[in-house]
């Protein structure tokens, strides 16, 4: 492999682009389906025939490799599915290892566990930066009429596990309520979170 | 030792404050005297009591270990020693890991270099983020007549190697020019830094 020379992009704090990107991402409803709480809601607007883009991002040019950060801008779309917010998959790391979220443009919330079972969240708003330690599962959710937009770095050699989060889901949801949010224990997927003896 | 939590914490884009900050540093010129060019100008201002504030900065509360990623603020003033910007003292890493910097506010000027003396650079504005890959020693320079601040998130177990950036310099150094900035090649530390049979 060539060896990687210093390079810059400019990040667009309204938009998110990300410029020149290498890569960029796009998840759907239906690349996600099994992620919401409401069924029967993800159901109906399949069978539709809508599928709305919930989040799309952008990708430095940055090796998946041991030592290097790749990094990239994200950009949830405002919406609910039944009521529950806009969010992204969220993943575990396959190897442990910290990441950091900068907020760039409106308002979310991330929500963060470990494997047994601690949880946590964070209010993601322009100019504040999260920090997701190690063996902390983490997703974003724009809970605001206007697009989440985000930085987030992270070791090369990270991986993300985004199965185990689909198996066993999040200890909590995010539902729109009253114009604001509200955390909800999860059903179903909390139970076997929290299984044990 | 306890597990590390998530947390938030606010950066000011203007100021450089991050809030709330575990440690802050501070280097004056006496702190890095040898990096100047202009040596004479370094013993004018010292003999005569003046020992002017180069850079602070801002730690987040992140371990120095393997897969965490420390994070802080940088806030480099403006001025000249000489006709010679302030600037960091620049480093390698102790082992060759990337880094990533965010332009805040200002604007400054990267310098880059390999061991092997590749050498690059990158204008480091408001919403610039530049990639500085494993192996590429890196100082920024403040080239404008107001403070420059940035963030900057690396490894924890990088480490900073400051020594041989003192014993070598940089190849390349950035002086004050009709009010803007000149490259200049780099004089004595550069001839050993490039030093071959």
């Amino acid at each position: 492999m060539r060896a990687p020379r210093p390079f810059r992009v400019m990040l667009d704090f309204d938009t998110g682009s990300l410029t020149p990107y290498t890569d960029s991402f796009e998840r759907r409803l239906s690349d996600m389906a099994v992620a919401y709480e409401d069924q029967d809601a993800v159901a109906g607007l399949l069978s539709a025939g809508q599928d709305p883009v919930i989040y799309t991002g952008y990708d430095a040019d940055v090796p998946h490799a041991a030592d290097h950060l790749p990094f990239r801008t994200t950009i949830i779309n405002p919406g609910v599915i039944g009521s529950e917010f806009f969010m992204t998959k969220g993943h575990h790391h396959r190897r442990d290892t910290a990441e950091i979220y900068v907020g760039m443009s409106g308002s979310g919330l991330m929500i963060m566990q470990t494997r047994d079972g601690h949880a946590r969240s964070a209010e993601l708003v322009p100019s504040a930066a999260v920090y997701v330690p190690p063996g902390w599962a983490h997703r974003t959710v724009n809970v605001a009429d206007t697009p989440l937009v985000f930085l987030a770095a992270y070791p090369g050699d990270a991986g993300h596990d985004y199965e185990s989060v689909e198996r066993l889901g999040f200890s909590r949801r995010v539902h729109r309520r009253d114009g604001g949010y509200e955390l909800r224990p999860a059903a179903a997927p909390d139970r076997e979170f929290r299984a044990g003896p």
